[in-house]
């Protein structure tokens, strides 16, 4: 087995996910892994001893595969190194939303899109984690009937926003309940003030993930649509989301209203989701519960529209950390060395040399 | 001002907030008030202490109007005093399920329907909480155009399934902090072992309200269908929700799509709804925690769809024990007195003795 070198730039709640996606993985499992953050520190991620190193591009040096973890809506990373370790020739995967929508980036979810990959350039962007979870659950479906238009509302875990909102959430709920007062008490002062949300998060919720944009719709429910038309390669689904932080921990729920060009009656529905890849169907329905710390998608509560023709309903549980965020890094990595693909940054590397040289 | 004769059938969260409704209440504040329960026993409801009487059919004798109580989902008082209230002339306005779809019972939104109260016949329903948040919402654009269809994804607060839910949450909530072991550790051990619902609700979220039905839509799902197309006599509205319990104590909040026969821009929305009685909208958008023991239905996040021409989300949070359930009951008595029409049950019956007595 082919030791690779790797690199997790990041030690957030991705960056450790995807080192123990590292160990998971039969192909990655005997990697060397560099641990580059800010700061330089020992530390243990995901039960193993790391000595992290302070990101400089030096550090890139013979790296085959660097996973860039920053977290949604987080900058930096990426922005700063990503084209110097590249230029290395380190093949970058990014969890990042900055180069997501570049033209010359594929945008790769392994179970739907592998062969956009072929045509990568050293940047691989992995996308948003509600657009993974959605779509590991409707590309079944497209492949058998187009899908029309989407209607998405979500139940995101602050997980998702990193590791101070869960201990934000976590310090929350403690203030709340050493008070004693009952739960009618549960007002703005008695929660700790917010720092990393706009508003309490224990015992609430809110529909705001990003910011404002273009027709009042938020960073986040612009992901859902244009990442999508990339991924799928078609503009033409009529999207509209309302994205919604809740007070979980960890997995993504969503309510996912489609309607495709052909009919597709719900037990059809539910037998094309038992087969796919990924995805397990969960009777009556899955919760986070359930859903985190696990490699699948869940979905259940699949529903024919009463009332119109091609309508279904769908219930949708996914672990936005794992299968949203560092197993879907992890699994461009493997379908990378499968194809053959992984040096290739090299490669026109050297290609590019040979011809400056000539 | 006239002092009527009131009863309150059931002592949980919607009758102590009932008795709330009626102090507050220019036409009511003034009520001998009777409270009715299962079992005798002196309680303090609202701050005011109350012989409360074990229900029996003498009970209700000279009482103008009886308002029961019921909780979602639970049968009972109403299915089995109602009928003899009536029959001593009191007029009694039923929170519970049972009756709302009897084409006999008015079933009224006092700011959408309150025309509907004049062919009652001693009993009027009041709607379930999320249509009426909901339909608040709906209403005053409906005026402007006919709507379409409504996709509804609903965050709905525990409260809603009554006390003992709301003392799961927040036991669940204790135990989990008193183990002190963080976040990752919430496993359905460490919760308390879910008496209220199938599933621990603390950090943890399910779309089961009420039970599975037809087309796999549960009752609290078809509920919102029904009501709505009984309250704006509307059939032809194609709706389709998913109900979801969340971690809130208190307030429901709905990701509502609509699409309405004629264009309206989301600028128009925000000013009729602006002007409309009963809710306020709240930019950017409203929370549980601020809905919570508000009279008013809160709207925001208004926005046109991006691809569909007359599609529009709206993000709506209500008290669902307010406004949802006590305070819409209050409204209908109200309504009621303006109408002249509190003591119609007692007339009908002296009617119907006269014409028998012929």
């Amino acid at each position: 087995m082919e030791k690779y070198k790797t690199a997790v730039v990041g030690a957030g709640l991705v960056g450790e996910e995807i080192i123990k996606c590292l160990r998971e993985s039969r192909v990655f499992k005997e990697s060397e892994i560099k641990v580059l953050a800010t700061r330089e520190r020992r530390e243990t991620l995901a039960g193993e001893v790391f000595e992290v190193k302070k990101i400089k591009p030096e550090e890139f040096e013979r790296i085959d595969i660097a996973f860039f973890a920053g977290t949604e809506g987080e900058k930096g990373a990426a922005m700063m190194y990503a084209e110097e370790a590249i230029k290395m020739g380190v093949t970058v995967v990014d969890n990042g939303a900055d180069f997501r929508l570049d033209s010359n980036v594929p945008l790769v979810i392994p179970e739907i899109n592998p062969d956009d990959l072929e045509w990568h350039k050293g940047l691989i962007a992995n996308p948003n984690c509600t657009t993974i979870i959605m779509l590991m659950t409707l590309w079944p479906i497209y492949k058998v009937s187009k899908i029309k238009r989407i209607i998405l509302s979500t139940y995101q875990a602050v997980s998702g926003t990193g590791w101070l909102a869960k201990e934000e959430l976590k310090k929350q709920t403690i203030r709340a309940v050493s008070l004693k007062e009952g739960c009618l008490n549960l007002t703005e002062e008695i929660l700790t003030k917010p720092e990393v949300y706009p508003h309490p998060i224990a015992f609430n919720l809110f529909p705001e993930i990003g910011k404002v944009e273009e027709l009042g719709f938020t960073t986040e429910e612009w992901k859902t649509v244009r990442e999508t038309h990339k991924i799928l390669h078609d503009d033409s689904i009529a999207i509209t989301s309302t994205t919604v932080r809740v007070p979980v921990f960890n997995a993504h729920s969503e309510s996912i209203y489609i309607e495709t060009e052909n009919k597709i009656k719900a037990e059809q529905v539910k037998e094309i989701l038992s087969r796919a890849l990924g995805l397990k169907v969960v009777e009556p329905y899955p919760t986070p519960q359930m859903a985190s710390g696990k490699n699948e998608v869940l979905v259940g509560r699949i529903r024919e529209d009463p009332f119109i023709e091609n309508g279904l309903s769908l219930w949708v549980v996914g672990d936005n950390i794992r299968k949203g965020a560092a197993l879907n890094a992890l699994q461009i990595g493997e379908e990378l060395v499968k194809k053959g693909l992984l040096q290739r940054t090299r490669e026109l590397k050297l290609e590019e040399r040979f011809k400056k040289s000539n």
